[in-house]
């Protein structure tokens, strides 16, 4: 991947298949000459694009040796005015995979090159259109797939993250500076930083860092969806549930022509948090779970749940069969949340299941044959994340490379600690300083290594 | 389907999945209103629309109720100058299809509906922005797959076929003016039309329409491409010919990212042209398709065939095997086009090939299995159908419904004959012109009834 070029790289944005439309992204310098070579008017005419305005849209053909090749709109954004920061061009051609493919083919062989994966949001990033934070959140935010991780990689996206790990750097920095000056008179044994405001500055820190570190498990769990198991003996009704809850969000989805999820199954949108129901097509064969408990495929299955969900026939059960299984289902589920689901409710038997169990009052009654009560199991689900008061002003890490830097910062830090009640020399601790510091810019890209940035970009998808 | 409306009809315009970008497309008189509510600067401050110039594109959030749903680019499209003639927008937001849900969920809330298929369209043609048969070359542009296919859509669309029709409507209008003419004196026996010239015109119409019927048989094969069926006796080497050719076409088209044709399968382009390999899942297990002729299944195959493609072992066969092979096969092969394939050619046995088989000048020499003389025998394939020419000038039928309508026309104008040569009233003739040129009225929807629009815009895809 080259870094810092000019040259004109193309590739189709909207998703591949047929529709009403398609576009095609072009950017670099010379893109409005590149252009204009194949741009003609309805009577074939030569039509310019470098004196228009930016963020002007104009019609014509695109015409390859008097072949047109379609009609099209191109947009025109003139440098810095773009998504990269360069001149760029987009194509809005019918959309049609073959069009598509034609125009490609013609701005290729005049030049152009296909942009590697993520390469426009990469010259976004080098021209200084968004940190690397940011763009990372781009990527998150055309693979977000709920209100939480939407909203999440938009808060990311508009810099809130950014600016908290700046103010980290910055008051770090100051104190850097310090310790490196104490460096320059070394021979002289001055203090230029107070030992006791590092010690709090570095408590501090290392404080919203923690809580940074711990949000990545939760934030990890709000992007990719809260996993889900549900267990019970057989009969319990764990298909019929599974399916009312799943055809229930399906339904909603459907509504909207266009917007069928098609390839996605076993997971579900309540409240804007995605949970998703892990390894189900097993679990509907284990005919029962806690009787297999031994078996290592079931185990495997709880422990990587954040969520079990665990179902019985409230008519052929009593409260002692269900202590019993509570207890054994304990022993296994880790650091799961449970939920108890009492099954085949009817209204003759609601009030005195509750007293028959009244030693489990936060199990839920449902009926999931008649769709009694799902709303209420719902809730129940997205109750055990508050998701509310995290939308509002928490800076959740959903990154994996984000936490994988907040931790080596906390280490880093933490060896300063270490130094500072030690009385290590100044030259020990400006090193585990640069050390925190560089990892924390790692994060927003302040520090970067070309290795970092194809690595990054490499994730996206190609056309941004 | 309301067929005049002014209302705000809202669609995603690009392929459904995650990209860089989508575009959700909106039309109506009151649309920059509607879209304003919810169109904020990155500082969140009010941005309009409505006094914008047509054809440009401002940057802003979308925003529902404090939450930000997307950084998007809206363009504006002002009235009569835009795809449907109304006032228009188009909204470029991050290809997530859970953003493009949030957006048609928003509007659809503020009051616009989703738009039904080929609406965007519908609306196009009833605002004059062209004419029927255009409209409906956009769905067949858009469905194009070929480089004849797509110039036979695009030469439709910008009005080729459109042209040749009024023409001929034109001419006919003159005549049945006079017609309609004598009618009002139809007391006084006068004959403002000359009966010899009628007869002229109705046979030069006739033969021009004759032709565009003709036509569609071609046209609609270039459309679907050209059915080719591979025979052969068992070890010809049948798949591996097959697999030649189509492995050969995929590495080209896999070439650029982002338009691999993953469910196309036994198709291949050849300059420009669509063959299609039909059934040959069926035939690669049909060992002896020759022999087992009486097999119904096989027999149709071939009535499917526009091309017949028998090929032979070169080392096993002689010639008089050949000839008896041949004209078995040809008792049953109908219209197709015979293409005689020698295969497992080796360069010792060339020359002396050729001699054994010199009575079938026309063989192609191949060897599957080493890719040799594999582009000789696409030429082969592509030299079938002269489309140059075709290119260049004629207008071919590709449409079932105009094929309906020239057929329906032509039977007409036999009548008007039939009567001109019988002498019949000039109420009859009217009456038979009158359904002539409705019938071609029809194809350009210069005469067209509501359930015709709602028959042809219900083919569309959503979002055009």
């Amino acid at each position: 991947m080259k870094f810092i070029s000019n040259d004109t790289i193309i590739a189709p944005a909207t998703a591949h298949g047929s529709a009403a439309i398609a576009v095609i992204r072009l950017s670099g310098e010379q893109v409005f000459d590149l252009a204009e070579q194949f741009f003609y008017t309805k009577r074939l005419h030569k039509k310019t694009l470098k004196n228009k305005a930016s963020h002007t849209v104009h019609f014509g053909l695109l015409v390859n040796k008097g072949v047109i090749i379609d009609e099209v709109l191109i947009t025109v954004f003139k440098a810095p005015h773009s998504y990269t920061g360069q001149n760029s061009l987009e194509i809005s051609c019918h959309g049609s995979p073959y069009i598509q493919q034609q125009i490609l083919q013609l701005f290729l062989n005049a030049g152009a090159r296909m942009a590697e994966q993520g390469e426009f949001t990469l010259r976004a990033f080098l021209n200084g259109k968004f940190d690397l934070s940011q763009a990372e959140a781009v990527a998150d935010l055309i693979a977000s797939n709920s209100s939480v991780s939407h909203q999440m990689a938009m808060q990311q996206m508009r810099g809130g993250f950014s600016n908290k790990i700046k103010t980290l750097r910055e008051q770090l920095i100051n104190f850097a500076s310090l310790i490196e000056l104490e460096l320059d008179f070394s021979e002289e044994d001055v203090e230029f930083a107070n030992r006791d405001e590092l010690k709090k500055l570095i408590a501090s820190i290392n404080q919203v860092i923690q809580k940074l570190i711990n949000s990545f498990e939760l934030g990890n769990v709000i992007k990719n969806g809260i996993p889900v198991t549900i267990v019970g003996k057989p009969n319990a009704g764990k298909s019929t549930l599974l399916n009312v809850l799943l055809e229930d969000d399906k339904a909603i989805v459907s509504d909207i022509p266009g917007t069928t999820r098609d390839t996605i199954e076993d997971e579900i949108t309540i409240d804007g948090v995605l949970f998703r129901f892990i390894d189900t097509a097993g679990l509907r064969t284990t005919s029962d779970i806690i009787e297999q408990m031994g078996v290592n495929k079931a185990l495997d299955v709880m422990k990587k749940s954040a969520v079990v969900m665990y179902l019985f026939d409230a008519h052929t059960f009593g409260s002692g069969d269900l202590k019993k299984e509570i207890e054994l289902l304990k022993e296994h589920i880790g650091n799961a949340q449970l939920v108890i689901v009492a099954n085949k409710i009817d209204t003759e038997t609601g009030s005195s299941l509750q007293q028959e169990f009244s030693d489990f009052p936060d199990i839920v009654y449902i009926s999931a044959k008649e769709q009694k009560n799902i709303s209420g199991l719902k809730q129940k689900l997205v109750s055990l994340y508050d998701l509310r008061a995290i939308e509002a002003s928490d800076t959740i890490v959903t990154n994996a490379r984000h936490a994988a830097a907040l931790r080596n910062a906390a280490k880093a830090l933490e060896n300063v600690n270490t130094g500072l009640q030690n009385n290590v020399a100044s030259d020990f601790l400006a090193l585990d300083i640069r050390y925190a510091l560089e990892e924390l810019g790692n994060i927003t890209g302040e520090v970067t290594s070309d290795n970092l940035l194809e690595n990054i970009f490499s994730k996206f998808c190609i056309g941004k």
